[in-house]
């Protein structure tokens, strides 16, 4: 993008690149895009394979594609990294054009608004000016409510996720916690690593601590239990025993292997501040009073890092704007996880939304 | 103790110094003694002040001393300190006598049971045949349930407070991360650190995510809500923003001042291990069998880390034993913190099953 970027810190980013993808055809009349916003850890690749011989698709790739809920014989899918990742997008391991040198620490504070504002450059830039829908979970659901309240005439409908209109000071601890843990690593060196010698201590044990978050007590349950970990006893040792354990070392050990512990900082505090009615004094009906797409809210029934009821606040305050509000609480024993997980429930239920949607805006 | 203590590691504890401290006077016929037992970071110092000049009293003030629920103008009080910690019993802290030098992380992993062993000799030490009772929360009702399953003879009652028959996955999983943390911490060196560089901020980061653990989002909601700490708006960085933050960050220094991070090790790993049914393949029933003594199982509305259904389980269990089972979920917004702040409630109900007990008691 050639124009510098205002920030809500008060800063700007002179130069911004946006990593994106997208899948199917955008029509003639420009009326069938749909937006896909990632969560914390997401990228551009929502679906397929760069090649055949990628051994994974895209991270919601059951979601979208030919045939899918998100069909993209029928919609265009656009899907691009947030500002502050570290999947193609400016962030932190960008190089600061005034100094030549990598931003690390010194990229400034962005927030989700901030993040949204460059999505809406680039849906300019594809010479779009009103999307069928913005679609995501988690911090994607953030994004999505963001988008309807920042600008309310550029989509017909939005799916906010298992998300939010704020984060919760319980969320804010985990966030808080996670940084520590990054920070107590020598590595992280305030943040200037080399990637010869960078916080992977740290950043795993970030990781590992908002997986337990994405997981219900339920789910751990039934998926791992006591069981131990290829022993029949137990080590009296500190080296994994039981199998939930050496499965949250590989999560950590794989997230380090595709995540920037930098990226990690700015896109939880971006979290962090996510608080829709901050210019509001806290009242969510005033937030979302220039809202006017339609939404299909959908929450998770064992999801304790947005619990439904977090869900039902921004349905009430929709309903109460006189918005067209549909809402869901899916019944599911994975936690925050299911918005990837329970794929045949929510599929349903989004195919069916947009194409109604669509449905609605061909005929206007 | 003169003789060392067997540990179900299969290793022993040549040489075990319990640090423990009284409160109120055994009566003649020694049947007026109750064993408090403490959680995680507690120590022997359960009541009242050691000088007038302390500014704080004993952990569990509230709860014990003259005229209090536990009345020491009644009872007889004996709180220790357990074998693993760092508060004046064997520990990492200690010397092994093998060596000449301080265990570290050479010691010994221990178990709950073996923590309530050392306990036993300790009560027999001081004359006592038969407690009036052993009461403790958390990490302390897991003493609890250990004494009355292997020291049936040992008490008239028991109270477990907010426990659980078996650490869950996601109790364990919440521990992994913080060994996690504090290995992260270049101080920690293995547990081979000195107390001038001692892994501080790897241990803080340890408490500060269990201290989530022990409050509930509702209470952190109504505590902090999003109110910033000392200012009116964000910082656009990343010292803390939010009055949980502040106190999470507080509450994390605190604790590496009164806390050795080898010690944590050991004791989480007590805890990991904690499970009644291990020996009975999963069967509580089984494992509560040989219990004669009355119970008084407590739990707490929104305690997330020890759950109501956890303790509705050891009920359960214990009727169908035939066992004299009181059971109370009180209603609270504390989270698993309740069991040392609902002192009213939970005082009122441990003071009169206390006397119920000990009536029975001198009748027989």
């Amino acid at each position: 993008m050639d124009s510098p970027l205002p920030l809500d810190c008060g800063r700007e980013l002179k130069e911004v690149n946006i990593r994106y993808e997208t899948a199917g055809t955008l029509n003639e009349d420009r009326s069938n895009a749909v937006l896909v916003t990632h969560a914390l850890s997401g990228d551009a690749h929502v679906c397929g394979r760069h090649t055949p011989e990628d051994k994974k698709p895209g991270w919601w790739d059951e979601m979208i594609g030919p045939g899918r809920p998100v069909d993209t014989n029928k919609y265009f899918v656009i899907c691009s990294n947030v500002i502050g990742g570290c999947s193609g997008s400016t962030g932190p391991q960008s190089i600061d054009p005034d100094t030549g040198k990598p931003y690390n620490m010194s990229f400034p504070v962005i927030t989700v608004a901030d993040m949204v504002r460059a999505q809406k450059r680039l849906v300019e830039h594809l010479g779009i000016s009103k999307l069928l829908a913005v679609l995501g979970g988690s911090m994607g659901g953030m994004q999505v409510l963001q988008w309807a309240v920042d600008y309310p005439d550029a989509m017909e409908c939005f799916i906010p996720i298992a998300t939010a209109s704020c984060f919760t000071p319980q969320n804010i601890a985990f966030d808080w916690v996670a940084r520590e843990a990054i920070k107590a690593d020598p590595n992280w060196n305030n943040g200037n690593y080399t990637p010869e010698a960078s916080p992977d201590h740290g950043l795993a044990a970030a990781r590992m601590l908002a997986h337990i978050t994405y997981l219900s007590e339920e789910s751990m349950g039934r998926k791992f239990g006591r069981a131990l970990q290829n022993k029949s006893e137990l080590d009296f040792a500190f080296n994994y025993d039981f199998a939930v354990e050496s499965y949250l070392q590989y999560q950590g050990q794989r997230f380090v292997e595709r995540f920037d512990a930098n990226s990690y900082f700015y896109i939880t505090r971006a979290t962090d501040y996510f608080d829709l009615t901050a210019k509001t004094d806290g009242d969510l009906f005033k937030a979302v009073s220039n809202v006017k797409a339609a939404a299909l809210v959908v929450a998770f029934s064992s999801d304790w890092l947005f619990p439904t009821e977090q869900s039902r606040k921004i349905v009430d305050a929709l309903i109460r704007n006189g918005s067209e509000v549909s809402f869901c609480e899916i019944k599911s024993g994975y936690g925050h996880d299911a918005f990837l997980l329970e794929v045949d429930t929510l599929g349903r239920m989004i195919k069916d939304f947009l194409h109604y949607h669509q449905k609605g805006y061909s005929h206007e």
